[in-house]
């Protein structure tokens, strides 16, 4: 890649417009004294060594950068519950400035790992000063509970590359069911205190 | 109006949409080592006691606000030269991710009031939780002479509403095209050392 | 309160400031290649309502706000592990822009909701137009899981007020311990992988 | 230098704080319907080939950069008036979380290029995690009229350096002095207006 600012400007522009574009959704629900299904978003575009360390790793040829790298630009949604991953979801199919790709569910199906979101990828049109650019990025949407683990997690696995034991990674893995059953204690709380609070007020 | 909140809100999203899409553009520039023509963009969302002022004197129905009313969002582009407004007006001519409605060229025919500035009026959609909305929004191109002058008769008319004597208006007036004097002028030196840069490389 | 606008002026000034210090940290920690102790700051300005119901609730009279209040303005620090949260405190505790007033760990003593945070309570200067200002700031530090079980916590307080039997309150409390322990088992999972690294190098 | 990234944190974290201090004046002014002297304010940090031609050109040695160089970090506030330009050198000198070294009133007596600002140098104090660091920083205050040629001055400079000749260089001097004149008129016609508000208010 002889220019790697100009190739990656593109995708800086798109994590900067879905950042913004996804953090209006949030004062929609407000509005109407709905519950945010979206608690907090952030995004990147992945550095110049993480593109090139994974060219490497996955054999990838410069020219097929752009079709093949699907997270140069990275969005992720936070939730406060499972649920509400779900919902984002629903919102984001529904909008006109995007085109999702390809859907992977992760929550219901976790990674070996122990990794849990909901990822889409999407092909994002960012008009550029020569005209419209067509560039791929991956959306992540998981609960607080899921991102703690996943923060920690990569954290970890990019500090202490390659002296994970067989017994660390089982830990981690437990560590994210442990996460999970507390995302779904907390939805089970939600549930109980909605339905108490449905009772309450058909008796008042 | 019942909530003007709620009204607001697509207007809100739309004018930070677009600053993060118009100052997207300066680097682009930077790239190829190009002079940008955007110096620095601003935004607001009309206050509502500025909608409702303007609904009474242009005698607009409440039903009518969203076609009538053009600048509710309004998006500021500020350039150093006057050429340099058209180019960014072809820039904008070029994206897909908005429609023009409207050109009106205060650069060339100033306002009786002195007033210049290019102002496009656009439709732009929003994409809302419950679905795309499409909004008009105006944005004004123009110099920073123009700005200058303009920034400061807009916060004397705010500040001294109805004190101007038809002299201090006419003061005014000559000082906006003193301001443009000064913008052609700048222009014509850029084009002449343009010329002499030109000739010093011929000669090298 | 004659005039709210005016009087949370410097509090909010007060936020934006602390925000740009505590976020600023991290790049100096990316700088030396070692773990930011600080994953992501918030803040916030009391809503006049917020106040208002806690004057009412805890016999505060109007005039006794600056002082009684601590918490108008808020900001807060979210770790990856609990260890970092001490460090965060230490790196605080050095500051010479802002005065210490209290400090209350209940990240080791959880108050009996289940809540944990290190709450500091910080004197701050803001400078004003008319001159310097202090006023009073909490800052709260905490994991990211912590922050989790707070933030449903405090949604499921908020949106069904009254309707907490005691039995969900103690599922809550259980809820917060598991939080902590998955918090616990996280740092010893680093640990572990810490010294398996240490062991490594020494052998390398 | 070994590290640029190293060496200039402390510099961006001024520029950002001191971005967020300038600003938070302009809602106070508001608070009291008064007009604000602050139109914008802008900051950079000194790019490092920038830093480095400096060095050269003005023969300072590496280890004399933090005390010798002032203008690494760079804030710009800029005004309506000339007037206001005093109001808030005024507002900065009565601050406590800076210190003023120097001040340099280009606006009065311009440089030979003409260019017109006001300067003060402060000793900054930023909050490192390793403790406190004491920065030096240059303020910039000017009218949006100083802004407009400066801004122009420098673009030309930057782009088309070595081939002003003489001649060009006096047009952009009378240019500038174009500009301060219309700063003056915009300045009196300020104070007739206010004069014939204040006669309206006497004979209502």
């Amino acid at each position: 890649m002889e220019d790697w600012n100009s190739f990656l400007l593109p995708y800086e522009q798109a994590v900067d417009e879905l950042k913004v574009k996804f953090r209006g959704l949030r004062p929609q629900f407000a509005i109407d004294n709905d519950q945010t299904p979206i608690e907090f978003v952030t995004g990147r575009v992945k550095p110049v060594e993480s593109i090139q360390e994974k060219l490497v790793r996955r054999h990838i040829a410069e020219d097929r950068i752009e079709q093949d790298l699907q997270d140069i630009a990275g969005v992720r949604i936070m939730t406060q519950f499972v649920d509400d991953i779900y919902q984002v979801v629903d919102i984001l199919r529904k909008r006109t400035d995007m085109t999702i790709l390809e859907e992977r569910d992760y929550v219901t199906n976790a990674k070996p790992s122990g990794y849990r979101s909901y990822h889409i990828v999407i092909e994002y049109p960012v008009q550029m000063v020569t005209g419209e650019k067509k560039i791929l990025a991956e959306i992540q949407v998981r609960t607080m509970a899921m991102n703690f683990w996943a923060t920690i997690e990569h954290s970890l696995n990019y500090k202490y590359d390659g002296v994970f034991t067989p017994e660390l990674s089982e830990r981690l893995e437990r560590a994210a069911d442990a996460a999970f059953k507390l995302d779904q204690e907390m939805s089970e709380i939600r549930a109980e205190i909605h339905d108490a609070a449905a009772q309450r007020d058909k008796e008042a």
